[in-house]
């Protein structure tokens, strides 16, 4: 599969990315044991500190490796990836080296332990930043500590779940700057 | 506008509409006020109850509002109201009642005392469930309660924020139910 070639991306400006609501596959290592998990319950929570909370079931295989790294990469794929994302959702990292599975390229994340996933559009690499929430409802607060996009395409086709097996595919792109307050842009 | 024909709809599968990480207008009550704020910081947190969790921030109109009245109602908009989310987050409910200004119809929630916007594809309506990490992160949970959803269409275009005024309109779903395992559904 392509891998991208990368630049490093503003950390303020992730939201470009990740608030539009993508199905994203979560990269983690501990203890000499790796994984990919696919993960759609997340969402945006600051700009500086870059700040991101997501939902990690205490039954993945990945909700061990993070509780015990600190660490992760939000790895963002773009649409032609869709069967690998489907797959790394319907296996568990107890039994498979998903890479291997999926034929995906473990890259060396530069501020975090935990592999970034090549040939996905963007990573994000991310340390653990709040964990009181997490027996209770399954909540990790991230910070992303350093990211990673593909310079070409601007924006690419991602996928968003909706339940049920099915996927939406991301469409097109309209602006309504002119209609916006300075401020809130 | 047009007013959509409602029905109930399951609560546990409200994600169908949620997860794929719409921009969704909150509306609330208390005391005599009322508002409507743009959002797109949000995700899912569990099925049964059904959990729902959001980032508003301090300064919003909105803010006040449900920490006082406890409760709010999710609402989605279809693509064809994208100026007037447009219009909603760029004016503060403290100077104009936004479903006059953006004309708006308030309809009566069956279990909580925030309006429903009926324009809008579905409604969620919200008891706050847990606010232990809103002072420090403006994160509420909520529990979804009541959900009404359009007879027609199936699927909305819903719209995504971006950031910088840009927004990513829904595109077509593509289903891969036979590649899933059947507790994956």
């Amino acid at each position: 599969m392509k891998i991208p070639r990368k630049r490093a991306y503003p950390l303020d400006d992730i939201r470009r990315f990740l608030e539009p609501g993508p199905v994203v596959l979560v990269s983690s290592a501990h203890g000499g044991q790796r994984n990919i998990m696919t993960m759609g319950w997340h969402m945006m929570m600051g700009f500086d500190p870059a700040l991101f909370a997501c939902y990690l079931w205490r039954g993945n295989h990945t909700y061990g490796l993070v509780r015990r790294s600190r660490e992760c990469v939000i790895n963002l794929p773009g649409s032609h990836l869709l069967d690998a994302v489907v797959g790394i959702g319907n296996c568990s990292g107890a039994q498979v080296d998903k890479f291997e599975r999926f034929g995906l390229t473990a890259g060396r994340a530069g501020k975090v332990g935990a592999p970034l996933i090549r040939e996905c559009h963007a990573n994000f690499e991310c340390r653990l930043y709040e964990q009181r929430q997490t027996d209770a409802y399954h909540l990790f607060i991230w910070e992303v500590v350093a990211a990673h996009v593909a310079i070409s395409p601007r924006l690419p086709e991602t996928v968003h779940y909706r339940g049920n097996g099915e996927f939406m595919i991301s469409g097109r792109t309209v602006s309504r700057r002119r209609a916006f307050r300075p401020e809130n842009l």
